[in-house]
């Protein structure tokens, strides 16, 4: 238990130490606060640089971003620069440079959302922000600015609510800032300014002007896309929980001639084991990213309206499977000589179970990433469920005579958990065969769902065809014919164990 | 597995059927559409009013900041509508209706962090981009633009870079925006505009003006502190997870001779075991809440510098505990028949652990919420640990011998589960109780430590003094005395049974 909170006690440790650090005069301090200046500079410029080196290194995008905003920047600077543009536009050429820097985002995405939502609200908000002010001046010198105070109280107060209604706060909230935004400007501004229509116009194209600069830039050079970040995000994060699947069979169940060497490996294998961490807390990253996806054109492999929602599905199933995770990950700390007999038993099942539950999702990242069709997990889906089986007859056949039942609890948990994430995995495969035929996946070649180097443990399984297994007696191998209803072929594969039936 | 899951799959279903849903022709489509336009405007309109006041009555806080907002804006529209004050700024005063929109935040944290990043940003970039110009003026009339664009583009590469800084993004993100866009803002325009200081003045003021009003506003009218609603979000998980504690236990583990009644009772709870599921993502809420709440000026209870990373430690905590829980969730649905006679033996305990667990986090719950010594709830740990013992006891002593082993586990991973899950609620203890030094709660009064109800099951643990169990071998009551360092008094209780020596 102590273990698995040790950073969170460190970083509580620190704490601690902050607070209660001795309370020495405010002038030893200030003398303490000059001795160490040169060295806190020099500290902090280190810091600094290596910091910045390792957010270039871990996605050079970020320094490619960085430079684009400076390029965009520069472009609508011409506004100014360029005398024949200048003579067109005059000081509103301001209101391209205001649009470049808060318009422009890391994805095309967020760039193009924020991009028509200002040119959408700015429209709107300035078309009735006209209509309002020529409303107010029916009502007189008096009554204008009260009539446009109301109206702008009004509408502020009501577009202000409508932010709290989620589903505008996730794509349309900064349209309705904005929407605010020219609503005042236009109205309250339009008090004191004869050529409304005039400044209106101006406005609109200089923010036209900038807002396409952003779209352009952010399409044209080096374009960060966040669907496909969205894309590789759910890869990657179920390719975490298949290492951490693959790490803790052998932490966990380890092989009792191979002990020394499992121990050296697994010190190596402790980062792996921390990955699955960052999964836990991916829903806010993947919402926003698909709500950037939606926004986006058709761009490499994805096409206009590309099922994003499907990802935050596999990503609810994933986060599922690492909340079991991390339960599993509760008892990795605890003897691993206790109820060795019993650990024994049930180390074959439940090692099968692990990697074979890990195998499938690695597979289904794979497929994912390729963008094929997942059936190459299906055949280490169903292993992992025969291993379910094989458990259940471990477990069955296990006598419990002189068994101390205290030990036996935490490694019939592990178990139990790791049942548990076996059938989250198989939904995870479910969901990520949806995902495959909502966005035409590519169908798998045969050749590359049976792995060459396992042909005797693959099972095939094609989602459009009917398995019959057909047993034959004088040897325990099974030969199966497939008949797919679309293209018509068999095939022979031979294995070493009756296959169950698929549950498609 | 598949009753766990049955949200995500309606989903799913929905999701397909929109996919698969028939194709008409484009007329008959557009024909359907026309026909259906009345009913759907109607529907919009209904869903938008029932949405509208439920968003209301779930945080009437909303409706206030909606009128905060326009009640900011026409207050700088009177830059505006005023003379004097018109005759003052000018079209400057434009800047003042900007910055409301974009710096006004639900919570004072919010807008006193946008505010102050804005003037920071403001004042540094103005002064620097003045700098920019009067250095871009001593290379002639051809070079200062080149100079003013170079300029202007490694500042706003350099600053979009820093952006990426987790740090910076966490706090000054805002700041770095603004900053980017007043050096642009004053560089550029400041090449056709000769009064550049004039002009610099002015909006810095008007700014200042909006931003003042904003943080007026904000911290004068119905304030919405972030720190407060951080403090209210951790309580109010932590008891999200006592209400499923609470349920489980009855859900899980029946009476015998209760079972009808409880079935009944147990559709009411249904709604009770799903709370804890917010727990599980809120992350992201809490450390923005933390962000906020570090601007804030001390109110009501919380003091200026109140250890709000503090609550981020319990935040991990108690979502770690959610996580335990959610994996708990996973067998709610299971046989409850199944296994009847261990599951017999081992309910007291496992409801023990879960009732104590329970309470515990309640009485911890209370603690945050008004701020008293979390003493109360060490009672309840001390219980819950008890109960583990207990558990152990009864698991020594079980027969296994005509058992079922495969009925067994997923009794027994409960069982183990809730063991984790109670020691989770150990660390929430002391994690809170820390928190309680931090930030100086009051001491509980020894009336409120000592439930008047449960006397016997009490065990009053102070902190700061030493537990001495006199054991009286006459009767199996225990009298204990605590002398506590600080002051000096003595507590008689009557126990019912040994306790174990606290470890605090």
């Amino acid at each position: 238990m102590q273990s698995s909170f040790s950073s969170t006690n460190s970083i509580i440790a620190m704490e601690i130490e902050s607070a209660t650090q001795e309370k020495a005069g405010p002038l030893a301090l200030a003398w303490d606060w000059v001795k160490t200046l040169p060295l806190n500079f020099k500290n902090i410029a280190v810091n600094l640089v290596r910091t910045t080196k390792k957010l270039g290194q871990d996605d050079p995008r970020r320094v490619m971003h960085s430079l684009k905003v400076g390029l965009a920047l520069t472009l609508v600077s011409l506004l100014y620069y360029w005398r024949p543009l200048y003579n067109g536009f005059g000081v509103s050429g301001m209101w391209a440079v205001l649009t470049v820097v808060v318009v422009f985002e890391f994805t095309v995405g967020a760039t193009l959302s924020k991009g028509l939502n200002r040119a959408c609200a700015t429209l709107s908000a300035g078309a009735l922000g006209c209509g309002a002010h020529h409303l107010a001046r029916l009502f007189g010198a008096k009554g204008e600015p009260i009539v446009l105070g109301l109206l702008v109280f009004l509408l502020a107060a009501a577009s202000s609510f409508t932010r709290f209604i989620p589903r505008i706060k996730a794509r349309y909230d900064y349209g309705v800032l904005i929407f605010i935004l020219t609503f005042s400007l236009v109205s309250v501004t339009g008090y004191r300014v004869d050529k409304i229509l005039e400044l209106a116009n101006e406005r609109l194209t200089t923010i036209g002007i900038g807002g396409a600069t952003c779209i352009i830039v952010s399409i044209c050079v080096c374009p960060v896309w966040a669907g496909e970040d969205l894309h590789k995000l759910v890869a990657s994060n179920i390719e975490k929980l298949a290492s951490y699947l693959e790490g803790f069979g052998g932490e966990y169940f380890p092989d009792p001639e191979d002990h020394e060497g499992n121990i050296m490996a697994s010190k190596g294998d402790k980062a792996l084991l921390q990955g699955y961490k960052s999964v836990l807390n991916s829903k806010n990253t993947e919402e926003s990213l698909a709500n950037f996806a939606r926004w986006e054109p058709g761009h490499g492999r994805f096409h206009f309206r590309h099922p994003w929602k499907q990802y935050l599905k596999i990503g609810v199933l994933a986060r599922q499977c690492a909340y079991r995770i991390d339960a599993l990950n509760g008892y990795i700390n605890s003897d691993l000589q206790a109820a060795m007999e019993f650990r024994n038993k049930i180390r074959k099942p439940s090692k099968k179970m692990c990697s074979e539950a890990s195998k499938a999702l690695k597979a289904l990242a794979l497929s994912i990433k390729t963008m094929t069709d997942p059936s190459a997990a299906k055949s280490h889906v169903e292993n992992s469920r025969t291993a379910i089986d094989e458990l259940e007859l471990v477990l069955k056949a296990v006598s419990l005579e002189n068994a101390d039942l205290l030990a036996i609890i935490p490694i019939a948990s592990v178990a139990s958990i790791l049942t548990e994430i076996t059938k989250c995995v198989e939904n995870i495969y479910e969901s990520i065969h949806e995902l495959s035929c909502l966005a035409e996946f590519k169908s798998a070649s045969v050749e590359s769902t049976v792995s060459p180097e396992k042909p005797q443990a693959q099972v095939l399984v094609l989602h459009c065809g009917s398995i019959k297994p057909v047993l034959d007696g004088h040897n325990d191998h099974v030969i199966i014919t497939v008949h797919v209803t679309n293209e018509e072929y068999s095939l022979q594969t031979e294995f070493s164990q009756p296959p169950k039936p698929g549950q498609s």
